[in-house]
């Protein structure tokens, strides 16, 4: 049995603001940097030997990670940082005002945004000061404007596949540290969620999901390290 | 023209307690981290593009990478972690405190130890409480009991071969965390230092040491970042 721990990044100074962050790079807040302190001594008490790190190009996601490998001083974790695990990009929305936008889309809009499984945000303009094209992490690649849960699911998956999936199936077990829709991601291809119930699904901050897997990487048993701050979990497939 | 900078960690628990390190993991005291924020600041301020980024697996030189990506704004450099740019071995030294050694061993046959190219400090006695075999992040590796400078360049010089000048032959700037003669092997080999000349040359902590590189990697030009604290440098070869 392989075990998978999932960790969503704490408070980044955007959820503090309430607005949408997406792409954009926030930095975590101190109560962030707490929340992956406190994620990482609750990994260090488990019976695991981390073998695999990855994470995204995002700071608030590769910050979470660190933080936790010094609690568990296992800072010598190999570690793969790469954009597929970034957050959805949440195109002409990022950067804005949750409150205000709910005012001038209308509550239903955004929450279609929000929730739909399929309906992308309208797209970030050319030229935006949200625009991350000059960004040197993001040389090379083409990054999306919009993007919905599906099509952030469509690039997660390819990355899995090729880079994560293998370290499992030799047996190492592994972290991921990234955000709320990329894990999400991740959670409806290992739970087989259909399309209509993933977005009902909410992973905690700073709460390190387990997932123990088979060799075919079928989850056979999940919990919250935490249980205090869990939240409902699909069933085993 | 690429550039490459080294960068010795800053000051770390032993180092203050003055015993011989090696590679045990001592981390960095407060004033060690301070160091790494101050080579940070002085590298974001330099006109470079670091795209590759190498260290050790020992935590005093990974959070010194760490603490100066942050100060950067750049955690989201590719880092490869490797035990060939460990410290060099201190063998039955480790741990020792050093004016005891000197003063069991004599000031001359300690000045040998450290200060000879080739002559290495008796090894490591197995089942030492310094004994390294348990520690996870060996596993698999045959790790040495004891290293002069000589052998410790021995290790380094193929991972320098096969995974950094790849990079800097790509024409990336490249930024390496180590120790003080992992980088003093690099030194060596890039300024064709001969052996009897090479353990005068001291690279002081948290001052990164920039080299511009031409394509076939010859040194064109050196110099410390901090020119207060600058220590005398080999010619360019």
């Amino acid at each position: 049995m392989t075990k998978l721990v999932l960790i969503r990044h704490g408070q980044s100074a955007w959820n503090l603001e309430n607005r949408f962050t997406g792409w954009w790079d926030a930095d975590l807040t101190e109560k962030g940097e707490a929340e992956a302190r406190k994620a990482g001594q609750m990994l260090a008490a488990l019976d695991a030997d981390f073998r695999a790190g990855f994470t995204s190009v995002q700071t608030r996601a590769i910050r979470t990670l660190w933080l936790a490998l010094t609690e568990m001083k296992r800072v010598w974790l190999p570690i793969e940082k790469d954009w597929h695990l970034n957050e959805r990009h949440y195109g002409g929305l990022t950067g804005l005002d949750k409150a205000e936008t709910a005012a001038k889309h209308g509550e239903e809009q955004v929450h279609v945004w929000r929730r739909s499984y399929d309906i992308p945000p309208p797209p970030l303009e050319v030229g935006s000061t949200y625009d991350l094209t000059p960004d040197p992490r993001y040389k090379g690649i083409d990054i999306p404007n919009t993007e919905s849960l599906k099509t952030t699911l469509e690039r997660v998956l390819p990355y899995w596949e090729q880079r994560i999936a293998p370290e499992l199936i030799a047996g190492k077990d592994t972290l991921i540290a990234a955000h709320g829709n990329s894990l999400r991601a991740l959670v409806k291809h290992l739970f087989r969620v259909p399309d209509d119930q993933i977005t009902g699904v909410e992973i905690p901050t700073g709460n390190p999901l387990l997932i123990e897997l088979d060799t075919n990487l079928k989850p056979v048993s999940v919990r919250y390290l935490d249980e205090s701050r869990a939240q409902p979990l699909p069933p085993l497939p």
